[in-house]
């Protein structure tokens, strides 16, 4: 086919330059909706036959012609042509060499604005769920860990100082909500993606008779857009997209980083197994966090894919732009992106080793049940100022000395802080301080249990 | 005060730099919060004392100098210090210079990070509400708009392009529905931040016997986080806010956009009111869009917060960390945007004037009839590419010789066209080319009319 | 080969999981480095030579090797694979498969950190110096059209409102001097990236006695790098690259946003060549500017790199971590979308055309020259505020009467603007309003000639 | 003053909405050009005088004026009015109110839209020196400390894991180089600034015989503008400022993040000085980094600003629109946030201190030198990836036992690695290793020496 004649070459002199083609073209990208953008003509062409606009016949010759070169597709067999620009002229060319003229008929009453948006809308819905389903098993993994280490008491830390001791199932369990929310989020996006825009024509409908509502229905869509013109330009659920997988990301890349920080020799109480971990090729010594290192630098590439589409929708008019092409790629690369993140962090957080006896060592000597003192010193009925200023100086008073609050003689209290009565000091150890902490949400083996509880309650919920 | 003693002296040996004070210091910003800070603390302050935490008088007279203080506040009164460093110290000093040391006792059981956590949530339910109530103006204004220009056609347009002519209620509607979804992501953002997170303590909960959802309920939080590292260090529900802020901005980018283009000799069909236009120092005929050009202009700003603050979150460790304080000025700014915008874009639309003159001249001898002409041909069994193919060379011609479709002769049309019945002419009026899109979302009248009937009753049930 | 075997083996019990594999895996991106790593490698292995470091006949052997494999790798003959990771272990490999095992002491002294480092900066230098090309061949078209084009006046616009007539030629050369500037930041990314980091090993050097400056001169560079830290951890120049890139889409957008505009039926005093435009496959009438919308809107993509890349920079520890892998990718696709964007641009504005009469038509009858009128006045002793004011009334009174001002009668001047001598109306024509303007950078034909001369100069100064 | 009047007035029947006034007004911010603006006024004033525009006598009233207010402003007695508009408004306006009409013969033969963009290139021009100054000092600091920690040797890290020792100096350097990098881009950015565009008037020039050369020679500046159209619509300027002050924030963020690790418990060599850290008002033992983290929390905030105005200037026509007034703030924002984090920088650097003692524990037994030992066995004939096997399967035997390499009897070696000799096992200290690395660039002391000494000539080299 020559595509300047047969496309739209009625208007013009002279076919599009041969760079203006490949610049133009989107196929090397957009056959990744070919499924979906067959079972929409499918769709489509059953409502032609449904309201006479087509004849039952004709119908169903496209209907088989389409249901061949799906096949083809899914097997591989079907060669996509730059020079027929995008998948749906792909297709379609192939259904008229295959059935002829007749194959034409499909198109009628739409066009490739709506097309091309319905496309998208099911292919955001099918992938938002995939998305899903791998945020809940990650899920699974970090309660299943949770589980695993609730009675191990890990350094808890703000500003990356050593703060309060915290149980690791508590820190999991952290991570286990904050995944929770992205899954909300998730499920904004397939709730707005779920309108079907096909019947919006280029722009302002089509003179045909059609049923757009018979169209959604038998696509699965929960409604359809209420204005034709919204339907063709509307890339928000693209945009939320983008931002639910960013925000995704950047949870992972907090978790990565903690993942290299305790498993780095200096904290080293996270062993990551070998088949999630890489060697130097320089340096034999090296077992190097890759997964997680990328993990945390692809966070950025999923950000630039949202600011990128972000600043192409600014100041555009309505209704379809060419501009508007560019919101495939950044989405499909954040989803090859994000997916095998979620797959990886799960294989990793599931197969690493937590070394006990390096926290043993951590916690021995650290000076994180500062508060608890203050706290005892409050109840004793100092105001909680004074018992601050108390503990700190006490706190000064033993590191210059090195020595661990449980390891302090009455005598040295008794120079540095007489107020803290000697009994108080051996309550002062990690268990200790994590049990104290009983309100909801807090450390205490309790607390965490419960906690645990409801988040596996909300996990079960999830279908 | 002496800074370096009283907050968290103990440990030091001298006080901060004094530009680190400054540095350090978010008073000047986060000011802005104290309202929410003396509401959160009240509630806190009640619950102290119902838990028996604080004796019944204490927590009296620590209410009553609050409540003297929110006015002072309130009524411009009230003096900011930045060696203070921050609202929440501002307020708890004064509190303590009135009403003696009892005042230190408010902080028992919580820590400044859920205690900032809580402000920022009770900030955010508020101003989401507010840009909630914006969008339902303007979309008021857009359906009052939509009515009064139900009959008014102007040309719609794909690349720039004449595409088909359209209602102006209909491409009013359009934004209606944009606005729609900005208030459904609004309502996600206020169902993240409906969660309290006072009682986290710094990271780890409290030793102190608190109850948490006595504190949520009096301050009206659907619930409480689940997880004491999470709620102060969860900033998700910003970045959300953010999002759906840089969303609405970019609806505005487009159709100020349009306002801008309209508003050009060239296009020519909307004059602003001269209360929504500026004129230029130098130029006197100017009269200038600057409205509609600073919004699209500060669509960039947005954006950039919000990618200022996916960057400030990528890769920190838990709980909290200083950085983590960049997550106000932001949001402050881009709400500083965003609802002036929508404020002015109300004013601006309700106050415009459509020249109905100009539209009838720019209407007239376009092809963007050409469709429905094609449409023609494809009832008459002529396959849609061939029909398109032969209406191309009808507009060829027709350009070539500067007529419009409507004034080919029968001649011309034989010559250039002859598939095509001059009696086919006649029907390709503007007002018969919308007409004919009677499928739901389309534009002939009685589609528009009932989508405007289901956006009146969508906008009627936002309370 | 066993990947986990004779890489990095040693200290590892198991290899990687396959996914941890396809994660960590570049070659499917760094493929395209191929040509660099060979030209390094070459450079390197002369060196180790020339130091005594390998045997004279190995040294050989390698180079032929090398050799070799280039050419099957330029002829596309060559087998990329997944499980040897990147390039250059697919080359090393390779190399050892035909050589034997002298070809692992290719890899003496140095390490894959500064070995692809080392790809970069040739590859950052080539591309740049092609990028720089494209820009010279976009200049001289538009020093060719403002030649062309001298003496059509165009309406010049600000606020989009008709400010003040231009030479269409003036308007050109105003992008002739926004790339000159690209140009220069395009130079001072090549002089950024013109150091060699070979020789930095993984982080902090070598124990073979290496001749880091012979190695640099071989190939072209003007110097090394001088900490090895900061050999193998600086992207600064990919950055500053891709900030570049960034500047020439931006300023491609803005033009792209023009040619939109000025095709539009509105404007409509450009003309695309159909060879630069398509059609609609609905619509037959459209003619598309597809592909100045394109380059507008994948300026998102570019943004959109440059902003990840920073992402990922961000917070870095020194030296190499695997995060900076990240720094390709987005680069590849900047240059990918930046390079056919100018080569389109260049082919677009060559045959582009200029309808006059459309101009002249447009120009008629609007108020452009008013600032002319008031100048005037100010010449004649009106002070500027209050000359602006009488020229304002003077513009409402003509604009309500729909009258321009070279068609003010007398009577209607007398009534509207008594200050206004009749004479001078007729000096309100585009072509006295663009002579009028003479200062140097003005309007006025000598004064564009005139930059011409010097854009041109500037231009053949370029080699 | 009637603002709608007398700036503006003639064609308008109302004046602008208040809300409208208040989001056009720039005033707010822009007077902080208010000094530049009034330089820029005066070599304008000089230059009409020279000229014969105006009267020598009006001339020298209005520099005389000029003066009076620019000292109010400076000892900030001169009240702003946002009914004013901007800085240029309310200068212009108080001129008129103390001398009277004449006032109103400074704007002659200029627009806002030159004006603005004047003050922008002397204000960008001063800033960046500013910026390169305290880059000197900090670099200065750098020099100082790289001196005194000469030969304290720290871990090196690649993937945060132990890699190979260097010396704290060569760490120190690496940040000296980058910065320089800084500095380069800097003066790019100074460079493109040096550019007058006062004349080109609001974007095609003026009818009066202006001198622009005069002007800028009189101001300082390299050159003007060639184009008025590009004169008053480039923002490269600014937009390069901002991509250079990101890369400034990057670099600090890496060595932010840097600093928050050294000066954890874990690592723990690095102890800031107590004016340069804060403490916890609830946990007594913090001593938190928060600097650190300010630091690299805003580094999210400078690329937001860099973000915002790449957005703002997409698809914006020529030549001025009002969207640009968005240049601004985020500028001022960028500086407020670079200028002290690099004081800060300097201060926090110039006082911190190292803790040997911890470093020899921390490099006592791990394997950062098993890339000298495989680089023993390639000398000793052994190829480079057979001797990387061996070397790991030692690394594994010790890790395995605990032991460090220099504790491995003779025995051990002989059952783990037969190949190694066992006098090479001495050689594996810290000392040795970095010592062995003697290329330029590398950690050996006297290529460390010699890199310092390159580092000194430049930075003695900047003036």
């Amino acid at each position: 086919m020559e595509k300047g004649q047969s496309m739209w070459g009625g208007r013009f002199r002279k076919p599009p330059h041969e760079l203006v083609e490949a610049f133009n073209a989107s196929v090397h990208f957009d056959k990744r909706l070919a499924a979906y953008d067959i079972q929409g003509s499918i769709a489509h062409v059953r409502m032609l036959k449904r309201q006479g606009i087509i004849a039952v016949e004709e119908a169903e010759r496209i209907e088989a012609g389409l249901c061949e070169i799906s096949q083809e597709i899914e097997q591989g067999r079907f060669e996509f042509r730059t020079a027929l620009e995008d998948v749906h002229m792909n297709i379609e060319h192939e259904l008229t060499e295959r059935i002829g003229a007749v194959g034409g008929k499909l198109h009628t009453g739409r066009s490739r604005n709506d097309q091309v948006a319905l496309d998208m809308h099911l292919f955001v819905k099918a992938e938002a769920g995939q998305v899903l389903e791998l945020l809940h098993t990650l899920q699974e993994v970090l309660l299943a860990q949770a589980e695993r280490y609730m009675d191990i008491v890990i350094p808890g830390y703000t500003h990356l100082q050593r703060a309060q001791p915290v149980r690791f199932s508590h820190h999991l369990l952290a991570y286990f909500w904050m995944f929770e929310r992205d899954r909300e989020r998730l499920q904004g996006v397939v709730r707005r993606a779920d309108l079907s825009p096909l019947g919006a024509g280029a722009l302002a409908g089509t003179t045909f008779p059609i049923d757009r509502v018979d169209v959604a229905e038998t696509l699965g869509f929960a409604g359809i857009y209420e204005n034709s013109l919204d339907a063709v330009s509307d890339r928000d659920y693209i945009l939320e997209f983008l931002f639910a997988l960013a925000t995704v990301m950047m949870h992972l890349s907090r978790f990565s980083e903690e993942l290299i920080l305790y498993s780095s020799t200096e904290f080293g109480w996270i062993e990551l197994d070998d088949a999630y971990a890489t060697g130097s090729s320089m340096m034999p010594q090296k077992k190097n966090p890759d997964v997680a290192e990328l993990v945390r630098g692809k966070t950025g590439r999923v950000y630039g894919h949202l600011q990128a589409l972000l600043t192409t929708c600014k100041g555009l008019p309505l209704a379809y732009n060419k501009d508007m092409q560019e919101d495939k790629e950044g989405l499909f690369d954040a989803l090859d992106t994000v997916k095998p993140s979620l797959r990886l962090f799960a294989g990793m957080l599931d197969s690493l080793t937590v070394r006990k006896d390096r926290l043993d060592t951590l916690l021995q000597g650290d000076y994180s049940a500062a508060t608890d003192l203050a706290d005892a010193l409050v109840r004793d009925g100092v105001p909680f100022r004074a018992a601050h200023e108390v503990v700190g100086n006490l706190v000064r008073y033993a590191a210059d000395r090195q020595i661990a609050f449980v390891d302090l003689t009455p005598a040295q209290l008794a120079e540095a802080a007489p107020q803290v009565a000697p009994d108080w000091i051996s309550a002062l150890t990690p268990e200790h301080v994590v049990e104290a902490r009983t309100s909801r949400g807090g450390t205490a083996r309790f607390a965490v249990v419960e906690q645990w509880t409801r988040a596996e309650e909300v996990w079960r919920s999830h279908r």
